[in-house]
């Protein structure tokens, strides 16, 4: 996967759909934290976590490199942040290299 | 400060205002959360930080020993989640420290 070259149109497509998940995948957690029960202390605590394990989860993830991004946005696409669409313009390779991981 | 004896009704009602004064502490937690302006992404980030550094915070003060109680009573004044009146019960020279630290 490391061995793909990026057009610039391609690196257009690409940072508007990685762009777009991030949006889409932070819209969610905030939908999750206002929807967070929040009655006692340990309310607070659990929320506390699950944000850290949140910000854990989408460091590990949104990684803009060219090397990772066939495998990021195979992931996005399970993830449900992100459709193969999207991704419309890309070279048949990459896309074909995308399905494969989505299938997995 | 260490020195001071406890006597049974003592502790009952310094536990009492002890568990006050978190209960307190925390509902003005859940109030900051939810009334945390969150639209953007670095917004959740900011709100993780934030509970991170309120956990710790929380942490810190809240050490329920008999060495430290009279200490933590006169922060847990200073800060707002206690008035002294409910400490009424406690002897004189319990008061009477606390009130010092007050001033400071």
């Amino acid at each position: 996967m490391n061995g793909f070259r990026w057009s610039k149109a391609e690196k257009i497509i690409a940072k508007e759909a990685f762009n777009n998940a991030y949006q889409r995948e932070c819209n969610n957690i905030i939908k999750e934290i206002k929807e967070y029960k929040l009655k006692n202390p340990e309310d607070i605590w659990s929320l506390s976590k699950m944000l850290k394990e949140r910000e854990k989860e989408i460091n590990n993830i949104y990684d803009y490199r060219y090397s990772q991004l066939i495998f990021i946005f195979g992931i996005l696409i399970k993830r449900g942040f992100l459709s193969i669409d999207e991704l419309d313009g890309l070279s048949g390779d990459k896309i074909e290299q995308i399905k494969k991981l989505m299938s997995l």
